[in-house]
Parts: C-alpha cells; structure tokens; sequence
C-alpha cells in the first residue's frame, strides 16, 4: 500500500464556484503532499476548451452574486480557475484527464483543449485510481 | 474483508447529464467486476417513475447544447439512460436502491417505478454499504 | 486506526433539496454512531448565515414542485434543515464547519453566521479529517 495520499476527483461541472471548489480541494492536498488526480466530464471537460475556463461563470440562479464576488476576488488578489490549474501542474503531483466519451458526445477534439491535460482516459482509468484514494468527489 | 471492489453513488440528480455520470461511472465499474449501489433520491428518485427518465433533458442552463449532444449520441450508437439502467441490472452486480423518504415527500407510490429497483430503503442500508465501498460519490 | 466509522461531507450547496440531502446523511449515521464532519462552503455556507436557511428553496429548474414538497413535508411533521442542523448538534457526533476562504470571497463575518459552526477552517483541516472517513462526498 502506498504511503502518498490521494485525492481523486471527477469535475463535472464548469461554473466558476465549482471549478473552485475542484481547483482549491486539489491545491490544498497538493500543499499537503497528497496526489491529486482530476477527471474532467461533461461541462467541466467543456471548460478545458482553450479560452472557456476564462469566460466561466455563476450558474443562472447564483448571477446577482457574481459583481460582488468579483471584485472581492480582485481584492484578495485571488488567481483564476486557469491559474490555479497551472500551479497544480506545476506541483508535480496533479494529473488532469479529459473524458474521452464526453470529447466524442460534443465533438470536442484534442487541439480544442488546453495543453495541460495529461491525458484523454475513459472512466475505467480514472476509477481504478480513485479505487485506492482517500477522498474521491463528484463535482 | 471482501475482495470484490465497490462502488456507491448516490443519485439525486435527474437530468440527463448526471443521469449519464451515474451509469457510466456504474457500467465502468461492473465492467470491472467491482459491484455497483445506486441509491435513487430527490431528482434521480423522479426519473425512476415509469416513462419519465426517457423524457430527463439537460438543466436549464445548457439547453442551448441538447440538440447538438443528442445528434451526437445517436450518430455514436450511444444507448439512452434507461437502456443503460437495464444492463446494469442485467450484469448482476448491481442493486438499485430507491430512497424511502423521497417517495414520502413527493407522494411516490412502488407502483409508479420502473421495475429495476432491487430495494426501498432509507439512508442507514445505503450508508452501511458505502461505509467500505472503494468509490462513494454523490451525484 | 479508529473504531468509530465517520462521514466527512462538502456542502457547497445552499437549495432546501441538497441541505436536506446533507443531512439526512448526517443524521442517518450519528443514529448509527458515527461522526459527522459538515464543511460548508459557497452556498452552503451562506446558507449559515442567521435567517438564511430558513428561506432555502428549491432550484430554479425545480420550482414547480415546492409547494407540493412543502405540503408533504408538514403533513409528514418532517423537520426543517435548520430544526435538523440543531438536532445533528445535540447529538454530539457532529461538527460543522465554515470555509474561510468563502467567507472573505463573500465578504461574511463570523457574527453573520449561526451559533451551530463549531470553527472556521480552510479546506487542509477538513481533508485532513476525510482522509480516513468510510464516506466522503461533495454535495
């Protein structure tokens, strides 16, 4: 048995509170050493289109939320939902999968998506990795 | 302790985006011999009713995509939701779980659910199977 | 390795459907002994604030069934997420906490907040308790 921790999560989602949620769950356990493994499907997978992760928002029901949490983003000088995925790159320790299926279901190609993906997997992959993590999420 | 793997998923979601989550993260996982739980509450409980997951859509916020992922799915061959449930249960390995409490709450009768469900149960039967599943999620 | 099995949940989502998903989860296994850990952040955590959870209500894409819901809730004597919330307290199993981050992105002050948070906490200390739980899930 492995001794690293891992985290492993699927990112379903795309709005910008989620996509958080995903990226500070991720850089908290890479912070604490842990393995962090991302499966991005369905809308989040839409958002590693090259250009979307910048236009992510708050879903329809939370809109009038989204000047004030802004601009107190801007204050704390908080990074961006792409930032913060270049930093876990950087770490060493974060993989990122695209979703195959989801890829054929919306016709998104390999050249659509952002260069940090480390690789285009379908589930069987990502939950034989999830099989032995500590904490595994569907976001 | 079991050597067979597990998976236990909660499914409150009923659109089809989630919907198809659930049964490809199930199908995966009886592909690989592991058993899967689908424990069916709130939204994922009402696509359970007879004739209503043939009718589940994408959530009001990416309706503009339904038409394309729906040419999509047909042209790849993929089979609907509901087809997938069926397999499911065909493979043996898996239970589908409908939440007691949820019928309660929005008058659901056993009648009115497709005839897949394995059990109706509360939270306590789910939870103690999830308590040593390899993958829990909530979808 | 502890004996007492433990659940260990995100709650990003402040909608009266996934609160009562949250805790009913919750509540299932302090009934069963187990400890309890409620992170709650984005809506979740809103929902905290004095007054809040008493006006949760259903997703948009869901209106059309509240009152419905709400009848059967009152015929049933079900208790509110709130009255739920209190209970999980009494019990002794259950700590809840309040994600930094969301607070200061939200601009939410400790005395905003109801009597029930146990400690204000950033992702690494709830990680650090999932880590070892039966059950862990983002709701």
């Amino acid at each position: 048995m492995s001794q690293t921790k891992k985290i492993a999560l699927v990112v379903q989602s795309g709005t910008i509170d989620k996509l958080y949620c995903a990226f500070i769950l991720a850089s908290t356990s890479v912070a604490m050493g842990w393995e962090a493994h991302l499966y991005f499907t369905f809308w989040g997978l839409q958002s590693l289109v090259k250009g979307a992760m910048e236009k992510a928002s708050l879903p329809g029901d939370y809109k009038h939320l989204e000047e004030a949490m802004r601009k107190n983003l801007e204050r704390m000088k908080y990074p961006t939902p792409y930032e913060m995925l270049k930093r876990l790159k950087q770490s060493g320790l974060c993989k990122v999968y695209a979703c195959t299926p989801t890829m054929e279901m919306f016709g998104v190609k390999r050249e659509d998506l952002v260069p940090e993906i480390d690789d285009m997997v379908g589930a069987a992959t990502f939950l034989t990795i999830a099989a032995d993590a500590n904490v595994s999420m569907f976001i």
